[in-house]
């Protein structure tokens, strides 16, 4: 039988971004920090810090709902040593990450890293585990994408706590539902 | 038992990139064809084309091995309608992924649509499903991942047809191996 996507439940997921280049990255950056949302992360560090792609993200929670947090950082080493759980390295060179499922599955907490346009050497050995979703060059929004699927599955649901609009899934067109009235920005 | 990463099987992809914006997308529009060539689809139709971004991919293939092909068009309703197989558009206002899947899996070619800022209104009535990775804002870099790893797997082989590189995959570090001598850009 096809393997199914999951249904929302395993690990809680933060993400560590390690680079980002302000003013360079703005969008890219933003992809990941919205793919690690929608896909069930609570939790976004961001080296160095961004007070503009924080301030974006809050306004998506502001509509979309809460439960997503980012976190600005200088200091990404204390970051992944103060983590209590299982840190997993997203990288080309790694192992596959078919292999490093059924741990990852197990832990009751994982920190998800990314890197930049270069990645520091130490970061190789303080993962626990470097893993890669196809040894072929690829997007790191993808690969953040696709371990959080296998790890969470896709049915995320639709409606946030807080949240001021909801969609209602469609065969065609778009429908959104509003639930309950706008805030404005603090 | 947890489902796993399927294994490379799965129908034939192509993927429609509508919408993008020469200049303006050229990070994410190339984060776009990575994936989808990192993840096993085969052409990746581009609107409008993008002479740049084509090159970029050439330049991998010539590298890393062949096997993807970017195609620019200025119709892209031509690419939809021609098309000989199940038509799935991403968006976050579509059903849940998961319901669509088993349709998708027996098909033999699907042909994945991801579109940029703005989606035409016709797209949604031209598809056979809409479909959504989670009904939040999201990546479309991160929606098309997952709907490639959901269909064919994560394991694609490492070395491709053509390669001059391939990656030994490793618990620790980087390791690329040169399997064949460099060829010079045509």
């Amino acid at each position: 039988m096809p393997p199914r996507p999951r249904s929302g439940r395993g690990p809680e997921i933060e993400v560590l971004r390690i680079g980002h280049r302000p003013g360079r990255d703005p969008r890219l950056t933003t992809h990941l920090a919205l793919a690690a949302r929608a896909l069930g992360a609570t939790v976004f560090h961001l080296h160095p810090p961004d007070a503009e792609i924080a301030e974006r993200i809050r306004a998506v929670n502001r509509r979309w709902g809460n439960g997503f947090e980012v976190r600005g950082t200088e200091d990404w080493r204390g970051v992944v040593r103060g983590f209590d759980g299982v840190v997993v390295h997203l990288t080309m060179y790694g192992r596959p990450v078919a292999r490093a499922l059924p741990r990852l599955r197990r832990a009751k907490r994982v920190l998800a890293i990314v890197g930049g346009a270069k990645v520091p050497p130490a970061l190789y050995s303080m993962a626990d585990a470097n893993v890669a979703v196809g040894n072929q060059p690829h997007s790191e929004v993808a690969a953040l994408a696709v371990l959080l699927a296998l790890l969470r599955g896709t049915d995320a649901p639709g409606r946030r706590p807080g949240a001021e609009l909801v969609i209602v899934p469609m065969a065609r067109g778009k429908r959104v539902r509003t639930v309950r009235a706008r805030r404005s920005a603090p």
